[in-house]
């Protein structure tokens, strides 16, 4: 995905990353490592102080420090407020995203009134629908299928195999990961007599701009409104948005989660792996969501909530659950004694 | 998805859904809308009286109501029992599914012996393999991948993207989103001094009629015997069914559920999302399954089955968490304390 | 998938799986069945004891036993200590999957500097990138997208639509089904000052040999080091795998499964479905964690692990909660009739 550098200087790569340089600026950096792979040539960063005595064995030609470690190693540095942050630059830098060559592939199907920037690049096997627009320097996989009335926009990358359906829309910068599906119909159906009659989906998916959406990530179409994730929301894979939720911006949702339909979840919340999250339920801005947590009502106040029971082993596991199932008659035991007490004392 | 109306006058719509006419019955409708975003032209409907008070506020050119909330106000509606069915009705005629243009892409690739029906749609870079039958009116999307001796019925829609394995089976009028795969193998394997034999899996899917079947939903193929989904049975995106199941008729699974293999879930059961359901397992028809429960065993009487806990601030979980690991030792000091009590009564 | 068997010798699919014959030796055996299910011409087994009664019943041609039921029935029989591997040897035999044409589809788009073995069977819509390697006999489905500077061993089976990002490699004998994505980002990026920036994911995915990947399951690149699947691990449909994750070999993980990234889980080791397990962790050699636990730090003992409370009728269900919910509260009470007691006593 990414291709090789042959070598910035460092005090090239303090400039562009707006950080301060300590030590030798001219040592050549050609590629990120962790401190324990690095060799010659590598940058690599420390932003947990529990390892700060990995800078002492490190075969980095550079590091990435906080100030409060800058001056435990003589190492080339970089001293920065966020290492993680500079060194997410940095690798970007030292290994940018291969651009794949301008044009559509022969194999490609775009519909007659469909536009596509001419400097996109469009792969083999690629259907793009009527009305549907591609645009500047956008990156669309093998195989995508993208309906009718769709928009994609500048610098956004599909991986092969997405599919957006008809009508969906996509800001710039945004990356979709393969297997993705976009705009499918919510699950709407009304009971009648015994059997199900389908409730027409005729909402859309819009998504902002810079959002990174997982492998095999769904987000179902509105089904009178739209679903909506705003700018900068981060979603991991295998993740399932239900129709007409919306996700607040620079929202953070890890794999596996599930969130059901007309769901709210506000700006700069940070959800765990495999929670649930049910519909028509809103979700205060800032809140963090701990790992397989279940979520069956509004979150009004910010703060940390989890809900997950850890694991025992199974023997232990057991007996708590067979103590808890016994749970209320213990409760009826000791309000029994208590009583007794009462009696005792009066 | 669905094209735009024209516009058709309320008192048709009333006879083609075979309900009510209450006021003026030449207003032309062309959409449906909520009873909030409503304009002039559209339709919302009121299922839950709740929400009655919206009716007074509402710029819907006509609503549809219950018989209790048909004097609440003076719209032109439809009256009847089922305002959501009769909703997803009118949504129906008002917003038709668009019929792709019947023939072959020149993109697609079919097999010599496959059967493919003068009325069906297929489109670009679509497969069909050996012995394969597409139904009248079926609509196939981009990049579907159909294999050998599988049969795809009458007014079908497989959205792009989905895989049918060999020997798949899909009746009349069901409707397959992107990234569904159905009769992929079962996870069947024998172990042997430490390793695994793959056990071949030779089953079939078979999958019913107006089913319809959610993105990236996989649905394993039998063992031996087949895996089937009875008629009408409605399920959500990213649920995986295992091997050897049978789901009943008219059942309806909510998002992101394992049903794990040879487990029969009953006709008109409701499951909700993220319920995981083991295997060799029979839930009885009409049972209720609540979001987020795991089932591990048979459920032999219908009724409201639930297992989630809700998520707590963290704080407050972690000490629920503690007291419950030393709930066993909790009971056994409720024990001594009763035994005290025996001792001094005695 | 696998085709029909014009019929062997009961004696010849005794000495090909090296097991001991018991009666007649020449009756023909054309395909494989269930005890129940069985007619002329099938071969069932029976590994579990309790089903021995169905000996009796079934018209299967022949059966395999474990020596202690050798003597349970008269019918012509394979008497082996494991019958189930020998029954998945048998139905290898008997239902050999079908061997795809070599060659490239005249669809396939594939890079000038890729080597595709002349034995190998690359299907239509197939895109292979640059430096791409596909070894001997391979089989590479419809749709299936490989990057640039992929490795495809010999005799690996890709179904319709497995998606390899960049630098993905792939053991011998491998299965991977449809909808699988292996080698996508992994999910990182830095928070800086309320926004996210991207970490480039530059490891790669590594998957042994006598792997097999289910549908739709999703296998996250490394974010420096690699992401690795060692030999014959097996993975279910839906599961999702982080970046630098290592699965080690012989494990078996069902369907749903989640493993956050960094994680180390060791040989040997079953993981039930709809398990959720933490990142940056590590599972012992041999574990075993039942289906829907969550694991949220390392398991340094192997055992049988598990976190899954059972569904109950609601009210049961809500009664518990409750009580669960007022457990602290429950535990002063019994403290306070300790002390009271301890007075008492003094």
């Amino acid at each position: 995905m990414a291709q090789d550098s042959t070598g910035i200087p460092l005090r090239q790569l303090a400039e562009r990353c707006g950080v301060e340089l300590a030590g030798d600026g001219d040592v050549v950096i050609d590629r990120v490592a962790s401190l324990d792979s690095a060799e010659s040539g590598g940058i690599a960063f420390l932003s947990n102080p529990k390892y700060r005595h990995r800078l002492a064995d490190t075969r980095a030609s550079a590091v990435i420090v906080a100030p409060a470690d800058a001056e435990a190693t003589t190492l080339p540095r970089l001293v920065t407020t966020n290492p993680y942050a500079t060194y997410a630059h940095v690798a970007a830098i030292l290994h940018p995203v291969r651009a794949a060559a301008p044009g559509v592939h022969p194999t490609g199907v775009i519909a007659p009134s469909a536009r596509v920037a001419s400097s996109a690049s469009i792969g083999p096997h690629v259907t793009i629908g009527e009305r549907s627009t591609i645009g500047e320097r956008a990156q669309i996989g093998a195989g995508v299928a993208i309906g009718d009335d769709c928009t994609v926009g500048e610098d956004c990358i599909l991986r092969p195999r997405v599919v957006l359906y008809a009508q969906s829309s996509v800001g710039p910068r945004t990356i979709i990961h393969s297997g993705a599906v976009i705009g499918a119909d919510g699950f709407g159906m009304a009971e009648h007599q015994g059997q199900w009659v389908k409730v027409p989906q005729l909402g859309r998916t819009i998504i902002g701009a810079d959002v990174e959406v997982g492998a095999n990530t769904t987000i179902d179409r509105g089904a009178i409104g739209d679903t909506v994730i705003e700018d900068d929301v981060k979603l991991d894979n295998q993740i399932q948005i239900g129709h007409n939720c919306r996700i607040g911006a620079h929202t953070a949702i890890a794999g596996c989660v599930g969130i059901a339909g007309s769901t709210t979840v506000g700006r700069n919340c940070k959800i765990g792996g495999a929670a649930m999250i049910a519909g028509h339920i809103e979700i205060a801005d800032g809140t963090v969501i701990a790992a397989a947590s279940g979520v069956g009502s509004s979150i009004t106040s910010p703060g940390v909530y989890t809900g997950a029971i850890p694991a025992q082993p199974q023997r232990d596991w057991m007996r708590m659950i067979g103590a808890l199932f016994r749970l209320r008659s213990l409760a009826e035991r000791v309000r029994a004694l208590e009583r007794w007490k009462q009696e005792k004392e009066s």
